[in-house]
């Protein structure tokens, strides 16, 4: 399948990676192509530069955003949260327009330090302000509440018996999502908590999710629904 | 030992039940005692009027908010977080200063309609204002994120196998709600946030809470913390 992942970071690489390694046909779209791979200094949080990265992974194409998004049948959003927004706008509506948009991003403003707010929460979501600005794309929340190796491969931790969740206002899009999450990577246990808005609920989890990482010592956890 | 609970709703109802069960001395505040105990309809979730639960709870004491907090000798906030503060004022900031304040309220606001948006968040909480106000109390976040009734008895549920969390400042006082969480409860696993601050983590919580609860069709649940 043909799939567009906007963004470059360790999200945008673990997707990548994983698809890449599925067989699929991975366009990975960045703002500034000439920079992304003249970059190769490590990020701070310790993941490695796209352009060191990628010559491991030399499966994966890269492209301008507008490029990468008018290549996927799907495309994933996995830019930073606090400008997704625009970086959508240079993607294209006419190239998401009718596609299915899993929004893997989190609104994280770090720019008061850390721990991080968000830049939008409580009364209004990412995933809610993307489905407005983008009123033909089919939005699904998903994958947003775990770190990005367990994303593609959660039967790493505990054997996958832990939990992921979904939003979205498209029924199909998000059926289409579960099993993309099911077959492709492996998830067991799925909740689809209802419609876009819905995503305020899982991108106002991250403030916990981040205490936990503290608390714990590492990302590598994710919640289980008991019941 | 003696104990002040503030709010005579459904999470006022339950830790008092459980604690007079316990055989430990505990005064129940509100406002309006005349008021409260003249109501008898039950509230629009379901649960009894606190003048009908008390029939079959004779062991309670029901007092005004600066009585119930002078009673205590540990005083837990179980009124209504978006009133929490001026609740607190009324309790009166000398009858709980130097004392542990278990805070339980969610400042959910639901004057928009359903599902309520939290009056305080992101970059702040209702644990932190607390604190703030009452510098001299002992401020331990804890049960906020569990439904009443699972907050005293969370064995009903997977024999108890989920996680509860603790945010405070101050280390002796996190203790001895942890041992209380434990011994009086039987909470068998509280992981310890850190300070104060972290009481954001667990009240942002309550947004992907309640879809759950709209998903599950209960609220009977709760999160294992899977590592």
């Amino acid at each position: 399948m043909k799939i567009g992942v906007l963004g470059t970071g360790m999200v945008g690489q673990a997707l990548s990676g994983k698809m890449v390694e599925l067989g699929h046909d991975v366009m990975v779209g960045t703002r500034d192509v000439t920079g992304t791979l003249a970059r190769t200094e490590p990020h701070p949080y310790g993941f490695p530069a796209f352009s060191v990265w990628l010559k491991q992974n030399p499966g994966v194409k890269v492209a301008t955003l507008a490029d990468a998004a008018q290549h996927g049948e799907i495309v994933i959003n996995a830019t930073n949260g606090v400008s997704s927004i625009e970086a959508l706008r240079q993607a294209g509506e006419t190239n998401l327009n009718g596609k299915i948009l899993i929004d893997v991003a989190n609104p994280l403003d770090f720019s008061q330090g850390a721990p991080p707010t968000l830049s939008i929460s409580n009364t209004d979501s990412l995933g809610e302000q993307i489905q407005r600005a983008f009123p033909q794309v089919k939005v699904v929340k998903a994958l947003n509440t775990v770190t990005a190796s367990l994303m593609v491969n959660p039967r790493q931790l505990a054997d996958g018996d832990h939990h992921m969740f979904v939003s979205g206002n498209d029924t199909d899009a998000k059926a289409q999502v579960i099993n993309i999450l099911t077959t492709w990577f492996g998830w067991k246990h799925i909740i689809d908590l209802g419609g876009i808005t819905t995503a305020r609920g899982t991108e106002m989890y991250l403030p916990i999710w981040l205490r936990l990482w503290g608390a714990l010592g590492t990302g590598m956890f994710n919640v289980k629904i008991m019941e």
